[in-house]
Formats: structure tokens, C-alpha cells, sequence
């Protein structure tokens, strides 16, 4: 059985979604966050001491949008989650799955390193400052896209929900956890907003916090707000 | 016919090494770096200001890694550059090509950004140590993977080389530009070594040289090496 590795609203609540999407049956273990600071087990578990981790046999997965076509290309079946080479949007869902990741929630990253998880210390608050602004000018081309012909309420191509959605809602509820959310222009905020609704996505937001108490674990989120805001 | 906009040793790289790979007929544009702030008619092509952007018809792609998968997925045949859902290395495939990208070559930026591309007033002597830290740490995964079964001299899984290895060997032809391949280990050291070898990889860094020079841009990298090393 699929086995998660997972703390509460970090990156790999990706594969948790996803799962719920899909439908997969799956194992979730919640960690305290950061794992390798509060739990040094885990670094038995995976020696980089990073979230997600997921485990399906022999395969090891620690990338959130890797797994997300992971679970879509190896389980998926025909599922509308993935995007064929031969569909017109493919090109377009690959940007979008990549960067929800890469572009988007990396400079999250260090926002919430140099606010709030460095001791006061080292603490940056011109880094904090020059990647928020990041942050916002590259989601200036999502509310752009999301104005374009293959977006709707909850998606950003290809005419429907898929993984790309999942890799760029979870950039988004990073966001709305660290207390910017009320800067979304008009369309990402919309967008947001209907990502929230979906079943799956409310499935897998009950799903951590049940998971964390049934182990132990707080289910508060690993991700604090911003102070200041 | 693909159009590939590119600075000297940038992100876009990733691009042109694969074209040359798969041998597929493209028209390259090699931009002064950074363009945004060289090259102001860049913005009208590309509002993000960012490298790379290929244009496929309708399609446009920003990201680099989502280009590799693109380009293998919609113009590759059964080209052995990707790996198929139903084989065995597929999970790993993933991980390597999201890992080169969002964990290998973002710490670097950072430490790019902060050495090198911001005036001394705003320069951040402990973010790029700590993200050099950052680097070498995650770099460790790579070095074990590549003492892994499925890896060899050029590949770090599926018993070839893939795509996977474009997305690493920028992440380390960026940390050479930078002058910190001296602190490689040796699976790496080697691997990096293999890489630039291949003839597709020699072509493409002849092919941007004479494109630059053919264009009236600087064929110097876009990479300065850090300062004190």
C-alpha cells in the first residue's frame, strides 16, 4: 500500500489531495514539523529529513510534483487529472504543474525561513521583503492565465481540474496559511476560493488533522503566519 | 519550428542541450543577461523577463524541467531520453528531473543573487552560506543515488541517460560556472565529467557561443563565479 510521509499543511499535503482525488487506498504518518528538528526518528525513515516522502514498493518519491505525475501516470488509469501529449494544453499543464512548485512555492520557502524559523538572530528582513515581492509578480501570470481560454473556476488549463491545480492550490494555501491570501488579485483569489470547495481537497484537510491526534501529533499547521501582517 | 530564447549558461540551457540530444531543427535567440534588465525588448516577447522561453506553435513554456518532459513527451517517438510509466525506474525518473530543478539549481540562485547580481548594499553574506550549506547538503542524495543500480558513468537511474540527467547536469554545469565543482564528491565529480562528454552536450555549448557572437551578445557565461573563491 502507498505509505505518505506527511506534516500538517506543508508540501506534502500535494499527495495527500491527490490521493483523495484519486481515490487511492494509502497510509499516512504525520510528523511534527520540521521532522528532523522535533522527530529524529525520522531520519531512519528518510535521511534528508524532508516531507513528502512517499513509498509505493520499491519506489521513492520526495519531490510534491513529482508525485503528483507519479500518482497520476503509474494509478491513474485514464483519469481527467493528467493531460495526454496529444491533448492542445499539454505543453501548458506541464508549465503549470512545475510552476506551482519551482516558482511559486520555493520563494515561499524562504520567507517563512528568514520570518519566523530562524532564531531572531539571523533572521533577513530584506530577504523576506525581496521574495514576497517574487512571489506576487510571478503570480501576476497565473491571474493572467487564469483569464485565458482553457481556465474555469477551479483550473488553469486544459479545460478542466488536474494535477497542475493541485501543485498551484497548495502554492496557494502555503500563501493563505503565511497570512498573504489577502493580496490575491480578483482571479487567484476566485481561483482559491474554488480549489477549497473541492471534496478531495476538504477530505484530505480532515484527513491530516484526524491523523495527527489518532498519532499524537499537534494538528496545528507547520506553517505559522507571518508576523507583522 | 521551436524557437528557444536563451542566455549563455542559464537555465535555458537545459533546453538546448536536449534539442541538440534529439536532434530537433530549432531557431535560438540568445539574450544579454539578465534580459529584463539588458535587453527591455525582451519583456514585449516575454512579460516575466525570464530564460527560458520556447515557443511551440500555441504552446509556451517557461519552466526548464517542464520543457525537458515537453520536448521528450510530445517530439521525442520512443526516444530513450524518457522513461515510460510502466517501467520500474519511472518513480525515480521523476524525482531526479523535479530534483535537478527545484532543489538543485533554486539554492543556487539564491546564492547567485545575493554574491554576485545585487549592488553591495544589499548583499547577504549569510544566505548565500547558507544556502551553499543547502546545497551540498541535498547534492549528498545524488551522490549515494549515483552508487545506486540504475545508475552509470552519464545516468543516475533507469540504466541510461535520460532527461533526468539534463535537469542534474545543469544543476552542476551552474555550480561549475559558479566554482564550486572543486567541492563535488567523487560519484558526482565523475558524473559531472561523463555529462560533458556527450557530444549533444559539446554542440550546445558551441551553438550558443556562435549564436551570441552571430547575434552581437556577449558569448561570456551569464554565471559570474563567486567572489573570494
Amino acid at each position: 500500500m502507498i505509505h505518505l510521509h506527511h506534516c500538517v499543511a506543508a508540501r506534502s499535503f500535494r499527495a495527500l489531495w491527490l490521493l483523495e482525488e484519486l481515490g487511492l487506498p494509502h497510509r499516512l504518518t504525520v510528523w511534527p514539523f520540521p521532522p528532523r528538528v522535533h522527530a529524529a526518528g525520522y531520519l531512519e525513515v528518510h535521511p534528508q529529513g524532508t516531507v513528502p516522502l512517499l513509498i509505493d514498493g520499491d519506489t521513492r518519491l520526495a519531490e510534491s510534483a513529482a508525485i503528483c505525475e507519479y500518482l497520476v501516470a503509474r494509478h491513474g488509469g485514464d483519469t481527467p487529472l493528467k493531460v495526454r501529449p496529444d491533448e492542445a494544453d499539454f505543453g501548458a499543464w506541464l508549465q503549470w504543474l512545475h510552476f506551482g512548485e519551482a516558482t511559486l512555492t520555493f520563494p515561499q520557502t524562504l520567507v517563512l525561513r528568514y520570518a519566523c524559523f530562524e532564531p531572531p538572530e539571523r533572521r533577513q528582513p530584506q530577504v523576506v521583503a525581496d521574495y514576497t515581492q517574487w512571489f506576487f509578480a510571478r503570480l501576476r501570470t497565473l491571474e493572467a492565465a487564469l483569464q485565458g481560454p482553457g481556465a474555469g473556476p477551479d483550473h488553469v488549463c486544459a479545460g478542466r481540474f488536474t494535477v497542475a491545480d493541485v501543485s498551484l492550490g497548495y502554492a496557494l494555501l502555503l500563501a493563505d496559511e503565511l497570512g498573504l491570501s489577502s493580496r490575491f488579485k480578483p482571479h487567484v483569489a476566485a481561483y482559491w476560493q474554488a480549489l477549497q470547495q473541492r471534496p478531495a481537497y476538504v477530505r484530505a484537510r480532515l484527513a491530516e488533522r484526524a491523523a495527527a491526534i489518532a498519532q499524537g501529533v499537534s494538528p496545528e499547521s507547520a506553517v505559522p503566519r507571518l508576523p507583522g501582517l
